[in-house]
């Protein structure tokens, strides 16, 4: 008994985008310990998805289709399979009300269009989205195998992963042994340094260790097989521990742990505030710690002071100073922390201001410098980093904006 | 004629990497003008990679593997491939000679696994590996099908693919038809409205036009095959040109454009500045404004208004409307942008303010509600969106950025 995951849409060939589903789809059915031994991509292609289809339900019982749902004529997913079966396609008025609504919601007019999205074969079940128009469908053809349609877009096909399709295949007697993992969070280390020093972690059988790095940021992942999520997760504590104790400072949180939400945590703990003064970064900061729901609890604003005008009239930089330093400067760092955190009245100040490239470099300061300020109930602090010529701008701004939450979440824990 | 990708790796199946060879190399066939209709993942298992070479060497003319090249005894793409065509491995010493002299060079030892390396399929050529040890082959086991293998480390593989197999494949006359893609977008209307205003450009044979929709965008695809970027522009330009018309101000742009990079451009144009007032973006407006290089010139920073505090000792906001109407309203949007245009003393002022979720929200005010706040030379003006309850804090705030962007490019095109 094996799934086949089948991603169904002419951009994967033409490679426009990348095929995130096949892997979300993929971890997921590990963890429920569904076996699954091919993935196919197909384009909008009724012959050749029909022939792709005739393949996988020969040696799959569980064919998962992304892909093709949408309302356009090219999107033939539903109706190719339910030829390939030799069903006839059914208009479900409970689908076509469902995107009436959302299209009311959103002050939007539903078009003729978008009753094909209506049409499921005879007999399926309907996979509900509840964010987007076009519903999945959950369908036996045949004794023996089941079809879960999703559309393509990763967020719709994810939460109806999770909501329905989960519940369902849980039903049907999977996950009962099941692959449990954490995620542990790193910053402040590279990935080789953190596997050496977890050399020996790395060879266990169960729980498993294993290192990734993604965008300046180290992750283990520890993952445990047993019959629950409560044995997985009595066989990952430990390891947890002692992973965490070998890190020391540079391990921040788990899973879904942000360093932004790690340090509203610190924050929320003791009832302090704080704001932010970004220059490179332009608010990228701001929306790192307010990506976080509830962060209005402690993050009260800040200044984005990316013209020189504004970091004098708005945060009170020296004209003077930014003249001799330059606005890249430890000086005005400090100036801008010190300037946020009085003007807003939080009990810190946090500030950016760097050269992001790919112009504006010089040979004292090349893009890639970055000066981060930090001002508290003890005074004004000032850190310089270079991340190198070589990264991008969006790259930059993002290592820049996480060493700041990095710095303050250092400080909130060794004051 | 076409081609067919495969990738062979457990860690695709698991779900521990991202399969972006399979992108990288779908680029790359199109730019070739070599069609490819499937792409297949297969575990590292002899039995199933066999029977999917076997399916593949019935539709596909090129074969395309990756991975599964490797030293260890899990790697078995070239023998495997040898046995579906009856042929015996033999050993290559000039194999052996480059991969001795690449472990001499890192000053390790090779290791007697390596040997197995230098085994390919008889009568296959060598495809160079000039950075690691894997070698692949290019192969023709029989008229009218050639096979090409490279190892699944991205960086080796793309080199691999531009220094010997893009020039094999030009020499057997692929690339003298090209495929060149433009994609145009839009923003303000859905897919299927946007589909059905341009549906005869649908079926056009060439150039070809396919709608796609991601993260709230709708984009059309025109793609020419041609024989040259130059003819295919010139097919292009044309269908382009009626597109935009039809499609009036919901177009913006096309492919690196973004809405914060066409907005910056009108601005630049006119000498104007711009400054904004975030509230539930928390500085997400700032940052899609700043990630375009350059911007500075327009771009003179914000206030990030978190807290109801800073929207009244920052933005001049009113205390008793923010009492009586609440901060999610038109008039507070309103004094937001015009608050931040004067104290920053920019020609534009836009403000954001709304609730993102997941919490928060009210039987009159719903997760989702946004108001967004123009300022400018003749005076302030607000605009109300419901993005939907069921939406995520993430997409809200996505979205609200984007429509604020839009707001502004649509204002700045009309007046």
């Amino acid at each position: 008994m094996s799934a086949e995951i089948i991603c169904v849409g002419t951009e994967l060939l033409l490679g426009n985008i990348l095929n995130s589903n096949s892997q979300y789809l993929a971890i997921e059915l590990a963890k429920l310990g569904i076996p699954h031994y091919y993935q196919t991509v197909v384009g909008d292609n009724p012959q050749r998805l029909k022939h792709v289809i005739e393949i996988a339900s020969q040696r799959a019982e569980i064919l998962i289709f992304t892909g093709g749902l949408g309302p356009t004529p090219d999107d033939l997913t539903c109706e190719t399979i339910a030829d390939v079966f030799g069903v006839p396609l059914v208009e479900r008025p409970e689908i076509i009300e469902d995107i009436a609504r959302k299209f009311q919601q959103r002050n939007r007019t539903m078009t003729p269009s978008n009753r094909k999205q209506a049409l499921i074969p005879k007999g399926a079940e309907i996979l509900p989205n509840p964010t987007g128009t076009a519903p999945g469908i959950i369908w036996q053809p045949r004794p023996g195998l089941t079809i879960f349609t999703f559309p393509g877009v990763p967020s719709e096909m994810q939460r109806m992963w999770e909501e329905t399709a989960v519940p369902y295949l849980k039903s049907q007697g999977w996950g009962k042994e099941i692959i449990y993992s954490r995620m542990l969070k790193f910053w402040g280390i590279g990935e080789s340094a953190l596997a050496e020093k977890v050399a020996a972690y790395l060879k266990l059988p169960n729980p498993t260790v294993a290192p990734y790095a993604s965008k300046g940021e180290v992750k283990l992942r520890v993952s445990a097989k047993a019959t629950s999520e409560t044995e997985a997760q009595e066989l990952i504590a430990p390891v947890e521990k002692q992973l965490q104790e070998i890190a020391g400072l540079d391990y921040y949180g788990a899973d879904d742990d942000t360093l932004a939400s790690v340090v509203g945590h610190s924050l929320r703990k003791t009832g302090e505030t704080l704001s932010v003064a970004e220059s490179c970064t332009g608010g990228g900061l701001g929306q790192m710690l307010t990506e976080v729901s509830g962060s209005s609890d402690y993050f009260w604003g800040g200044i984005i002071s990316y013209d020189n005008s504004v970091k004098e009239r708005l945060l009170g930089v020296n004209p003077e100073d930014l003249a001799k330093f330059g606005a890249v400067s430890t000086t005005v760092a400090e100036q801008m922390a010190l300037g946020v955190r009085s003007r807003l009245g939080t009990s810190w100040g946090l500030s950016i201001t760097g050269i992001a490239g790919p112009g504006g470099g010089t040979q004292t300061k090349p893009v890639g410098l970055v000066y981060i300020g930090l001002a508290g109930p003890n005074g004004v602090e000032s850190f310089e980093y270079r991340f190198g010529t070589g990264r991008s701008r969006s790259f930059v701004r993002h290592l820049s904006a996480c060493t700041a939450l990095d710095l303050l979440r250092r400080k909130l824990l060794t004051r």
